[in-house]
């Protein structure tokens, strides 16, 4: 295996670490639907969203022309305290699994927030603090982000307030403990401190949560307090951009071993992941230079993609966010309370969503007994204990190599490994236990969630 | 501080991974006192210990002779899945502390063991596979190494069963659940499966148990099982020999930038961390050829080093073990109950208690509140979330800077970053509610823990 001269890891250095985020949409022919304003179903403006997000944030929200936009150094310097993450040859996986195929991942998981979320919650952080702001408020559901969030947030001095999906807060105390011990606030919601978590309280008194809801009093708690603004670590475009940087790496560490990969995998919830590791692929793509697979892998139990709608809806339970036109189950929609881990986001990323409507991009959705079969499998052999999340991603890897070794096919294979799974040892241990079940939503189910989006001309495809 | 050309991270390609692994005892010249039989107070022969351990892991525990052994290309395989491990440049810490001092650290917690454990497991697992052996057993207290030997044991396809220090198994769940993700079997110890087990809960019902009845359960379930021995993941030489990769890295990465460090810094247990990152360079001061300073750093409620006594003594509580020459509080000795974290073993391998004997080494205890204060600033400066053990490593290292300060001396300082503190959020919860507390033994504790150690004559320094 070795004499293949390709390492287990490929590692760039810190020179070679990107300058620069790209921005997909300055390639894409037709352009993601633009944010609306909900009460007058015009595009939002700057000046619309001023008083949510941070002003350069704005500015990267509402940019879809600028190929490339500038790492500030400062953002650069903590990048390289984790990285550039290694690209990791999967050389036990292919020889476990017997197959022709050349499996690689990108390893995403080497640091304290334990997944990709830091690379943009230190962006946004960082031009918080540029901002002048005292803090900013966020959700989380796995908790991956309320950890990033409050990594970077200690390190610029910022006030950081989470709102944590109740039922992800019970699931995982010790996530809790980590925000905390980097400084954060973290309330479950939905909670008794904001007007839009009291009313979904009243309306639905035993209920878990959902990111949906945790986005709302995010929002209020930010745009009632002075010199806070509010970030959202996946579905907008700006954290697409940051993402960037996975995809910019992978392909400079593939480039630099002359290896073209076939298929890209990832697992997709808001997209956030999925679509930074694709994004300089897919800009080749869309350019005419290259041509690539690209799968988006969602759980069965929560499918925006694979059986959503594509339609202008709510970004939030509380409804207080724009509309953004995405696939979407619904903004009431909340997963069955056996689905672990996250990809629990009721919409997708409105770029992805273009990207698939215009038919660049697979999608793919799998149960989670498979997907946890997956993980165990791929621990055992590879090493790395990887996250419910990311998980998704390997099964259809694996499935995609199991096919090669069918066909005899010698493709190369990349997959994104996001993060890893030592936050969500009460799942493992459900699986461990033979007590996980898979859920799939009836048709009703999601006729159920399609009955709340929003309706008006040009709402839906 | 980019500017002085020294990298946040400094990566040894795969190629540079240690092919041998160094032996320190070769260059010892006062070497250290061999294992004794305890019935005989004979030096323990290789026909002595073949049927708890593996025949090639007896062959390395008796050679203070050969001062390279070769690492088996298996094993060299295994590592480069997550090796060789970064050495760190706390550029952040650096000027959080206003010192002139340069710190380094090597960072093992890459890996989903989350510590340097991995190192040694790999080896013993595979010296195990290659003897035939169905399966191994162990004991674990923090649960990093029961993990590291998990992996191990999926990776090699042995059976792997774990005696867990029953108060670490309470306050760790979810350790439990990655060992039996990777498939070993876990029991709480002390247990009804062992008979001394049944002994010691008989004499002790409420115990939380120790790391010493853990190893004595641990040895009785392997002798008396066909096809089984028992791995230990600290105190032996052994160990330290195959943790001496991490001082062979941290030299090599050294050495490419022509970095000279002054003062030496780990966190002892056992001692096969310290042992590892220090083996290269205390071989360099035996020889002649270089001078450092190293510092061994214990929790104030388990002081071997700094309080105990220089002597032959049991290495379990069952004393079903050969007898060892260390500094020890006595196989009887049980941290407090309010201790959190490992670095709770009653003695200290036999290499670092010659060295530390011959004056060589220093030694500090650190209370545990200190060493939380340390672990939070760290985690917040430096972004990766310590373990509690490690974490006695960064207080002393940030101690030694802050005298940089005061004094103006530019030293270099390098400390080992064992582990990360993923599976330790109880104990980070307590210090986050203020319920942390400190207990150090009176010489009252200390005199009852002596009184357990085998007297006879040459017994004692």
């Amino acid at each position: 295996m070795a004499n293949q001269n390709i390492p287990y890891k490929i590692y760039l250095s810190e020179s070679e670490l990107p300058r620069q985020w790209y921005n997909l949409r300055a390639d894409m022919k037709n352009k993601p639907a633009p944010l609306l304003n909900p009460e007058t179903l015009q595009p939002m403006t700057a000046a619309d969203l001023a008083p949510v997000f941070c002003e350069e944030l704005v500015a990267q929200e509402l940019d879809d022309t600028t190929p490339f936009i500038d790492i500030p150094s400062e953002i650069r310097d903590y990048y390289k305290m984790y990285r550039p993450a290694p690209l990791m040859r999967a050389y036990r996986l292919e020889q476990a699994l017997g197959t022709p195929a050349k499996i690689y991942y990108k390893f995403e998981g080497n640091n304290t927030s334990g997944s990709h979320k830091l690379n943009s919650a230190i962006a946004q952080a960082y031009y918080a603090k540029k901002q002048g702001l005292k803090g900013v408020t966020t959700e989380t559901g796995a908790g991956q982000w309320g950890t990033a969030l409050s990594m970077a947030c200690a390190y610029f001095g910022l006030d950081c307030k989470v709102y944590m999906v109740k039922v992800s807060y019970e699931q995982k105390p010790f996530r809790r403990e980590v925000m905390r011990t980097y400084g954060a606030d973290v309330t479950p919601s939905p909670s008794d401190t904001t007007a839009v978590g009291r009313k979904i309280l009243a309306e639905f008194p035993g209920t878990g949560g959902s990111l949906g809801c945790a986005i709302s009093e995010a929002v209020e708690a930010a745009t009632t307090r002075e010199g806070y603004r509010y970030v959202l670590g996946s579905v907008l475009s700006q954290v697409m951009l940051h993402q960037s940087v996975i995809g910019l790496e992978t392909k400079a560490a593939l480039d630099k071993y002359d290896i073209t990969p076939d298929i890209i995998i990832g697992c997709a919830g808001g997209g956030s992941n999925l679509g930074g590791l694709i994004a300089p692929f897919m800009g080749q793509k869309l350019r005419g230079e290259a041509d690539y697979r690209f799968i988006a892998v969602e759980p069965a139990s929560c499918p925006s993609l694979t059986r959503g709608k594509y339609a202008y809806d709510f970004c939030d339970t509380g409804m207080v966010c724009p509309l953004a036109k995405m696939y979407t189950l619904g903004s009431g929609f909340i997963p069955a309370p056996n689905h672990a881990g996250g990809l629990r986001y009721h919409g997708m990323s409105s770029v992805l969503s273009q990207l698939y409507d215009d038919g660049l991009m697979e999608a793919r959705s799998v149960e989670q007994t498979a997907v946890f079969a997956a993980a165990e499998q791929f621990a055992r052999i590879e090493g790395i204990l990887p996250a419910p999340e990311s998980s998704h991603a390997i099964k259809v890897a694996v499935d995609e190599a199991l096919a090669c070794k069918r066909s005899g096919e010698e493709k190369t294979i990349v997959f994104g490994l996001t993060g890893t799974g030592y936050f969500d040892m009460t799942a493992y241990e459900r699986y461990n236990n033979g007590e996980m079940s898979d859920y799939i939503p009836t048709d009703e189910d999601l006729a159920r969630g399609f009955a709340g989006l929003p309706q008006f001309p040009g709402s839906m495809n």
